[in-house]
Parts: structure tokens; sequence; C-alpha cells
């Protein structure tokens, strides 16, 4: 398969039934309740919404607000148990079998009787991570998934991934991530050529550590990969690179810090203006507005957990119910444009090409000239 | 030594010779010097600038302006070649003995002759990092030297270690940079009792790679250390701590993707006032000044090179002349406060608890507990 078979992969047509976790999130349930409701409004005929979490809570919720759950847009699952956001991923999976991520993650499996094509959680992001690992399955040949997260940069969207299913990646898992966040810059963003970078400390070859190096390396070696080098913090923002490979634990701190620097920024030009002219106070509330509705999280809620063998969306654990319904949105987008078959055809062409013995190849050969001098 | 002695270790009193690569940085040598003369105004008598470079690069510009070279403050040591900043640090240092920064941090060690109490670069990091460590040395029982950041958030001054200088760290380099940079914030920062905390995907204790763990374990057994436990990207602008530990990756990408975030978010502003109100472009240029003289990196020059046996400051790359003059000032300032003086009673304090045995009897005796149920 050549890069037009990635772009002309079918993409999947047919109703879409979108699981969610009632029960996951700092604002659980309500918000995510309040959430669903809104999305209702935007399902085309056809697909459905799943609640899975508390049936009598979901089904007050929707009693007291004149939703009727008889909605053949709505069904509803019992589960009552809640993997908290602090809790033990791995225990919290194993032992609560009737929790709301075990039980959605579990529907989200092919073979499930009432599959869900997708599912989305703003709870334990970790645990979500097991259970989708234990029950979904890998797509083939995928070692690890990863979570790209779409950031709104002034430029234009970056993908990045890994944003933190993985924090000690392997080189492979790393150079898998890149390829997966290619195919989606492809397929979601319309992107036809996205620029993938490395993120290390300088651009500098000689720069980094064993794994980011390594990594290099295979994403050099993959044909029909645009790899462009390494970047740098500064560059994340700056129209640099369409995606941005990295380690769980250096993705997301960079977004959470991100996050908090903007919302700091923010009160410091409020407390400025306070100080230095305070009636231009009201007259610079919109203009922040405007720019909050374009980079705000919460309208470009949930990442894509790339790598599982279905469908399975992880957003923001502070979501708020228009974060969980542009999530909804944007799960239905990705089951749609067909990833996953992109992904898988993608991952096979590599395969073919055994990018890790040619890595090894030109290392040794290089070392070989070395030698010769 | 308890911590009233780091408190009341001997501040150096006497003057002070700062040494200044005069090659080093995007903006070299021009910037450099121009900050250097800047730098003038502020030398307290007997204080000395030792310029490092290009000897008659620098006469003819000091000539040029009217500065006398035999002004008693200025002492100019000739050294032809430059260490790129792109270049191989560890090659460029065994191979260009007779670059700015050999020829600076040879002179910044304790015996040499014409020593200069601190030295400044604004070049090539990973060159200075190995020319401190070869040259200048370790202070007793350091391990690896980190580079401690001074970033002036909304909330207050917040040390973030290590900046970059060792991107693939032990638990116990780790450790250090939390004992070193908390004693740097107690001398420096004047803060009495610094909130210690460790950088991590999420603040449940579960979570994170097993280098945070490991280090999170030896920095909750130091006595006198204000552990508080882990915080996520967010909280660092926050206000949530006053000193932050992570590995030079995390930290290197966190602090350049804060520049490269806020400067977007400046374009963003602009762009949309210009769309929303063009009057208002005016009207908020001085607040914009304000803050950015607030935050602005180079009104806060330079970064120490902390755990090396001597005094060694790194500057941004992109420093400017006011970049280099403020680092000028508070590489004048760490020398005053007997920073060094203090870590080395720090240190061996904590040594003396043998803090690593400590944590593997914890540890121990938690496991065999956890048998015994």
């Amino acid at each position: 398969m050549g890069l037009d078979d990635v772009k002309s992969a079918p993409s999947t047509t047919g109703p879409v039934r979108v699981g969610v976790d009632i029960m996951g999130g700092d604002h659980a349930p309500d918000a995510i309740l309040k959430g669903c409701v809104m999305a209702l409004d935007d399902l085309p005929p056809g697909d459905q919404l799943v609640l899975v979490g508390k049936g009598r809570v979901i089904r007050d919720y929707l009693d007291e607000r004149g939703v009727r759950f008889d909605d053949p847009r709505l069904e509803i699952v019992d589960a009552e148990q809640v993997i908290d956001m602090g809790e033990s991923a791995s225990l919290g999976v194993r032992r609560k079998t009737d929790s709301s991520i075990v039980k959605m993650h579990q529907m989200g499996a092919k073979d499930h009787p009432r599959r869900c094509d997708v599912v989305l959680s703003a709870g334990n992001t970790g645990a979500c991570v097991a259970a989708a690992t234990l029950f979904m399955r890998r797509l083939p040949n995928v070692m690890r998934p990863g979570i790209a997260v779409t950031v709104p940069a002034f430029h234009g969207p970056v993908v990045l991934t890994d944003a933190g299913a993985n924090p000690e990646p392997k080189p492979e898992h790393l150079w898998q991530y890149g390829l997966m966040a290619d195919v989606l810059a492809r397929r979601v963003l319309n992107n036809p050529n996205p620029r993938v970078a490395l993120m290390n400390i300088g651009s500098e070859e000689a720069k980094g550590t064993g794994l980011i190096k390594q990594t290099r390396d295979l994403l050099k070696a993959t044909p029909g990969l645009n790899y462009i080098g390494y970047i740098e913090g500064r560059d994340f923002f700056d129209g640099a690179a369409d995606v941005v490979v990295t380690d769980g634990l250096v993705g997301n701190t960079l977004l959470k810090a991100a996050e908090g620097m903007a919302k700091s920024l923010f009160k410091a030009i409020a407390a400025e203006l306070l100080e230095f002219d305070p009636t231009l106070v009201p007259k610079f509330e919109p203009v922040v507005k405007r720019i909050y509705a374009k980079n705000d999280y919460h309208e470009h809620g949930g990442a894509p957990l790339l790598g599982i063998n279905g469908a399975c969306f992880i957003a923001h654990g502070s979501s708020e119910a228009r974060t969980i319904r542009a999530a909804i949105r944007n799960c239905r987008t990705f089951v749609r444009a067909g990833v996953n078959e992109a992904i898988i055809k993608r991952i096979a062409e590599v395969e073919a090409h055994n990018v890790p013995e040619l890595v090894r190849q030109a290392n040794g050969e290089a070392a070989d000239e070395g030698v010769r001098v």
C-alpha cells in the first residue's frame, strides 16, 4: 500500500454507536449527562449514544429534564461501580468488573453483541488505557497504544503523541505513535503531507537521549514519512510541525503546562489592565472570549487512544458539558474517517519494509565506514 | 548542620570577578559585549568583568564605543576558537582548547591563578556543562550538575531543575537537584521553607515512571526538606510549588514550550484585537510591555549550573544585551549569597543520614508487610 491508499482507505459508513462513561471526570455524572443531552441535537439519524453508569442516576437525570429514555437514540447500560480518578489503574480494572470503565470498554470490543463503534471517558486515563488494551485489544502489529491530542495552535492544528498513555516508551513505541498520528493528520485533519517531528532539547542531531536518537533512526528510515527532524519546546506552538512525537511524560507535561500558562497569562493581563486602565477590562473581555473559543480544549474535546482495535477516546478530566458534546462529535468523525483501517494498512506496509533491520544495517555500515577512515 | 545553618552559612564578601564568554549565543559577540558595557554601570567597586573571546573583536568593539580597555574593571582574555551552538559538546571541549568556553571554564577552577568567581555563557549549553564539569569539577559528593532556572511565574518565582543539563538522569541525580535547588531558593530567593515538588503525569502516588517513584522515595525520606509530592504541568504556573524537580528533557521542553506559547498567545491577542477593534491595539500595547517586563526571561537572565565547584551560569541562546546585563547581576548575587558553601553543608548533612539506605529499609519493610497479609 502506498500513501495514496492511506488517503483512499474506505471510510466507515452506516450508523455510529458512541459509548459514553457517565461516571468519569471531575464534574461527572452531571456534566457528562448534560453533554450527552446536548449531543443529541448533533446526532444524524441512526447514530446512538450508549450511556454507561449507574442506571438510576442516569434515568433520574433524564427524567428530570424531560428526556425520554426510551428515545431510540439512547441506550442505558447499568454499571454500579466507579473507578475513581486517583485509583490504581490496573487494580481498578481487575477488581471493579461492574464499573463504567470496564463495562464500556468491553462493549468497545469487535465481538461484543451490543458493540459500540467508539467509547469515550473523561475518567481515570490509566484505567481507560488498561481497559481498552485488555478488552478491545490492539490493532495488528501495534505494540502499545498512545494518546494523540490535536492541539489548536496559532498556526493550525498540531497532533501531539503520546500525551500520557505510555510514560516509559521504547523507541519502537514512539516510532509507531509517529506512524499512527501521521495517518490521523491525513485522514481527520485532511493534511496531505504532515511534517512529523521529534521533541528534543535542541535541534542538533548530536543532542538528546538514547530513546530519542533510536526513534529518530526509525522515523528517518520509514518510507513515505515526511520526517523533518528534531524540534524544541518553543517550536511547538510556532507551526514548525504538524505531528510531534514524544514520550508520555513530556507530552503530558507540555500540554498541561501550556494550559496552566495560558490561564496564568490571562490572569496577569486582567490584573495589569485593572491596574493600568480599568475601563479597558470590559473592552478586552470579548477578545479573550474569542481566543478561548478558538483555542480552548473544551471546544476540541477528546483525544483518540491510537492503536486500539476499535476506537477509544479520552477526554480531559475537567470536561464540561460542552467538552463532552465536542468530544462525541470528534468520536463520530474519527470512526467515519476510517482511521483504524488506514493505520492497519500503513503499519502492514511499514512492517513489510522491516525498518528496524534497515536501521541496523545503516548504522552498521556507517560504523564500518568510520573504521575504514 | 541543621537548616538554620543553611540560612546562616557565610556569604562571600570581597570583590567578585565575573568571566563572560563573548563568543557564545545567537547574537554574539555584539549583544554580549554591549551587555557587558551596560553591566559596568552596575558594578560595585572592586568587581571585575573578564571578557573571554577573540581579543581583536573585543578591543575593536570597546574602542569604537570609547570604552577604555585598560579600565581596571575589565580584563580581556584571548581565545581564538569558538564552539558553535550546534557542535558536539564533548568533541568541541576536547578539541577546541583555545575556545572561549574552554578557556573561561578553566579560569572558573579554584586553583586558576587568574580565577573567575563565576563564569557566564549564552553559548552551547552542552559544551558549558561538559567544560564546567571537566575543568571546575563537582562539589563534594555531588554526582552530576544540573541547571536550576528561576521562572518568574504569576504567583512568584519557581525554581525548575533540571532545565537541560542531564536529559537521562538517575534518581539520585534528581534527588540532589532537589536538595541544591532548595538551598538556592532559601539563599537567593529568601524563601524560608520552599515547597519542593516532583513533576509527574498525575498527582496520585501510583502514577509515573520508575525514575519518578524512586526520586520521590529519596525526597520523602530526606530530613528537613519540605517535599509536598507530585505536581502536574498545569500546576507549574499556578503557585503550587517553589522548587520543581524533573529530568532535563521535561524541564527544557516545559520552559521552551511556555516561552513559545506566551509568544503565540500575544500574537493571537494582537490578531484578534486588530480584527475586533483596531483602536484597542495601541491601548493594549503598554499592558503587554508591563507583563513582558515582569515575566520576560531577558530580565531574569542566566541560570546556575548547580553542583559545580565554583559558579557557572548559563544564559538563553537568544540573549540580548539586557539579558547579559541581568545575568551578570544574577551571577554576582549568586556568589555573594554563598550558595555553594550552603550546598556543601547541606549535601554533607544528608550524606550523614544515608537517605538511600533509609529508603531501602523502608521499602523492604513495606514489602515484608505486604507478604504478611
